[in-house]
């Protein structure tokens, strides 16, 4: 349901009337919705978007001159002014012009109603009543006279996604470590492996590039410029003699693999996403298709992908202003939709804000022309505006400085700016604690207490969220130097082997968790965060609820990893409705017991060695 | 000076560029300024509006080529790059499309550099040296690569009004009343006037209608139906047999007369502001000569105003939807610009919100086509909404909700509306204590306390104010009925005599206020107000200062007339770039005395018998 309230107002005291109109982008013809008057010149009206893909919608308002009529006619007889004769006359004007306008069933009632009012010879009571009685209301506002009415000049977007679009558990995986010790993993061993990532309750699996790695410039173990002979390089070096941005590297399998996975996942509830990252290794067939494609430097190289004094050797950019730039364009589009041939819907798309704002805001809607429930994730790490603008231009959902806010303060006040701020309209953020660039220090030195943390964080605070494992869920941390966000032997430049039934993980905490978010619908929006106060800078809470208030849920967080910390919080019964003078009824939904808690504060004290945080259902039993 | 701020950005690291454009709307060059840099994506800007009327402006950014390049060479030289020669050939490629660019005084010079740069035979740390240098920067940026830039496709109009725009005293006054006991009042009569009126300080003088008034359904005194043969009706019954809205009202005198005291008030620093009201009495000429400007009824007749159960039996509505619009509009326009030939530069308009909005949205735009420097007063008093509706088609100043606003607390939030948001870009508040139509009960029941109280709050909260006198500065403040805002005998509707001589007046004060509003450049602006914080309800203190905080006033008003109130109150010396450690001066203007306060919290006692509002002019000694 999209509600829309606007300002509508004219010169005078006249009534007014005002109509939301709206349409899928499919259809030409308007849906009408009446506004209702909410006061002080605002009007609402809503519609339900029950398509998916853009809506247009604009207003149109006019003067009710018999409503306007009617108002001051009341009035009139309420002061009982005599000579009320000549006002009914003028309203017999108005329904006669309205039966002019009306279909053949109600016209003849107008006219008779009309020669009524305007006949002064008939009973000045009886007139009276008639003029202001249901009857010719209703007939009445069957038939506005719209000939001054003023439509706003701007038909407005809003594009309408499906439910995932907003709702989502992410699980990243690179499909070569999947495999038995030695062996390089393969599709099928990411079949192999759904069963699991059911289990953790994950429903976007997502893998990084899957199309032949170039071997010119290759990077080696921890993005050594010097690759062994059997360093399998970076997945986003992509292309080779074996192919491109459409073909799937051999050693993961074929492309009929790949689709038994796509369809085994879907049976599993489970939707794959691709990584598509519009760049190429050297040894890409654009490189010698299309060398328009690139820029080429005085000395008849193509520089390598850069940001000084970071240097991608093995990466080339592709080149979006050529003068070739449609070719290259269409081409880019041709990637997305052939996957989406193949059955996928889920594009996380590599440093989109390093390609032109206008090549997005062509391309997105261009893809969605055939596949509007593509969802686009943007991993746009870069300034904030710019985040925002690539939001603006398409992008379904955006990775987030999440990574980066740890303390109360900086959680609160990004949070705020995400779900208070006009960027909660088109901006949806996928919360992430680790990707395979970034292991933050908050994790390095908080151990098993700050995993479950920032897991509890981004799974309750964002309703989009995902973890890059199995490096998640087995607490990796060892850094590759002890300043670095990067990890040791970090698995961009090499084949993993992971022990996913080590008994030192939190398989069954992030089970649950993704079980708490498919229960709790409050979980499943952002609109609705609220944060209630604690005394304690180290304990932050905050609760959800639905718009009905069915179904309200509470976090309590210790973000001391190392210490354990107590406090009183805050619980706002009366702002959710409940009764602040009755004990409400709090299940803790990650251990499973249930207590009681009595007004509107309560204490807790967190042991981040036992759990550092705590989700309450919340609830009140009727009054009997 | 007025300033842009704007985010600028482009995908990628590209270092921009950006120029504000603007133009006054008289000319179609567009001057550049070029915009700064202040992070986080945002630029600024300004220019100068040094000619009145409209201006447009609007921005342009681009990739800056040669700094993007310059950028990421001086971090290579940093980080000791081998192979800098490729990056050399790479800018002097840059360097020689400048070249081409350039002016005949500049190409040689900048094609000498590319060539050099170019030169693979030439000292290496000699070209760095070169691509780095001064006078490479200083030639690049004079012939930016604006091939790529892109502008804003709005050209965004602002309009300069004149200083008096922002900061003006009215005074209004019946001329009528202005004559000797027992005489209907004169121009000449009103010319006697001027000093007494400079000498209050005021610099707007402001007339009701002073056109010919008609004789049908004329009003008597206290707005009674049945006029005695010697009423002299209500101003705003506009138009008889002796002329409409161009004519003058005989007994004032002539148009000779008119112009005499336009130049009499002239010479005193006096403006005279004309009332407009587009209204008819039913003997206006119009009324016979354009029947279809007016709305009939089915019997025949024209409905007279109403807002029922309101009823003004002697004025007419012009019907401005009428089919002979144009003709109609025209007409109305020539009456604003037939004043405006007599010198007349400020009108204040009659219910303007009762008239279409398009139509003033043509008018004003139009009158200032030949007038750019005509101010134009709302007396808009309906919903909020329309009053700055109002104020965005063009209107200069408008009346408030002032009169109505006596709490601590309304007037904080209504001045914070009109002063913090977007509301102060487009709406020039003109605040008025009392106006021929509105006593207000504080007033009523205040007595001089109340009077000097929000003469005050209006001359320092509102860079525009006004008072309705004599009946102001004499303390007139008998109403209609006990809970009227109507005055009893209201000179709407009868001749007054006016003792202006009376001893009970507030002559001397007034002539203060308004000399302390002159000598403050701090109270003649809005946007700098600031409200204090106090500890008793009763006491509202806030202050103003200008930009350099060469000027800061503080305020400290008692706002019950009939007790004494003391507390605390805040003197915000850090905020105002003073040492709170060190004591200020504030000298008070009112009564002229000076006292010292220490730190920032200070306490006052104020007996409304005696003066129920200071206001002090603050300022530390420079440190020796």
């Amino acid at each position: 349901t999209f509600t829309v309230t606007a300002d509508i107002f004219a010169e005078g005291h006249d009534v007014l009337a005002a109509c939301l109109l709206c349409r899928p982008a499919s259809s030409r013809k308007w849906q009408e919705n009446r506004m209702v008057f909410l006061g002080n010149d605002a009007w609402q009206g809503s519609f339900v978007t029950d398509l998916p893909g853009t809506w247009y919608y604009t207003l149109t308002g006019w003067v009710d001159k018999f409503g306007t009529w009617r108002a001051q006619f009341r009035k009139r007889v309420e002061a009982a002014q005599e000579d009320i004769g000549v006002y009914l006359r003028e309203a017999a004007e108005i329904v006669e012009a309205a039966a002019a306008r009306a279909d053949v069933a109600d016209a003849p009632r107008l006219h008779e109603l009309a020669v009524l009012l305007s006949d002064d010879s008939a009973d000045m009571v009886e007139r009276g009543k008639t003029a202001l009685g249901d009857e010719l209301l209703d007939l009445m506002e069957r038939y506005p006279d719209l000939s001054d009415a003023f439509t706003y000049p701007e038909k407005l977007p809003v594009y309408t996604d499906r439910v995932r679009a907003g709702f989502s558990s992410w699980y990243e995986m690179f499909p070569r470590s999947a495999g038995a010790p030695g062996n390089h993993g393969t599709f099928k061993d990411v079949e192999a492996r759904l069963p699991y990532i059911a289990e953790l309750g994950f429903d976007v699996l997502y893998l990084p590039p899957i199309h032949p790695i170039g071997h010119t410039a290759r990077k080696g173990r921890n993005n050594s410029v010097n690759a062994a002979p059997d360093d399998p390089g970076t997945p986003w070096a992509i292309g080779s003699e074996e192919g491109g941005h459409k073909a799937v590297d051999p050693r993961l399998g074929t492309l009929k693999d790949f689709r038994r996975l796509v369809k085994k996942a879907g049976d599993l509830g489970i939707e794959l996403a691709l990584d598509i990252a519009l760049q190429c290794s050297p040894d890409h067939p654009y490189v010698k298709d299309h060398p328009e494609w690139f820029e080429w430097r005085p000395d008849g190289t193509i520089q390598y992908a850069e940001n000084p004094p970071k240097k991608y050797q093995d990466i080339y950019p592709l080149y979006f202003e050529t003068r070739q730039r449609q070719e290259l364009w269409d081409e880019m589009k041709s990637i997305f939709t052939y996957w989406a041939e193949q059955g996928v819907r889920i594009f996380r798309v590599d440093n989109p804000h390093t390609k032109p704002f206008p090549f997005w805001e062509w391309l997105i809607p261009e893809v969605r022309k055939d596949y509007p429930d593509v969802i686009f994730l943007a991993e746009a790490f870069t300034r904030p505006k710019i985040m925002y603008r690539l939001a603006r231009l398409g992008f379904t959902q955006s990775y987030t400085y999440f990574t980066w806010r740890n303390t109360k303060q900086e959680l609160t006040d990004y949070l705020k700016e995400l779900t208070e701020t006009p960027v909660r309209d088109f901006f949806r953020p996928n919360f992430w604690p680790n990707t395979p660039d970034i292991l933050h220090a908050y994790l390095r030195h908080g151990g098993r207490p700050a995993f479950i943390t920032r897991l509890v964080l981004a799974a309750t605070l964002s309703s989009n969220y995902g973890i890059y494992g199995p490096a998640f869920e087995l607490m990796q941390r060892t850094p590759l130097r002890e300043d670095s966000e990067e990890y040791l032997d970090s698995e961009k430049y090499e084949i993993k082997l992971w022990n996913i039934n080590s008994e030192h993980n939190l398989k069954d905490l992030i089970a649950r968790v993704n079980r708490i978010r498919r229960e709790n619908p409050a979980l499943q929006s952002n609109r609705n965060l609220w944060f209630n106060a604690s005394d304690n800078d180290n304990i932050i809470c905050y609760s959800k609820h639905t718009a009905d208030r069915s179904n309200i849920v509470l976090a309590v967080v210790n973000l001391d990893p190392h210490h354990t910390q107590s406090g009183w919080f805050n619980v706002p019964l009366s702002a959710w409705g409940l009764d602040p003078n009755r004990p409400c009824r709090a299940e803790e939904l990650l251990g499973g017991s249930e207590v009681t808690w009595h007004g509107e504060w309560n204490s807790i004290e967190l042991d981040p060695a036992r759990i550092p945080a705590l989700i309450f259902h919340i609830r009140q039993d009727p009054v009997e």
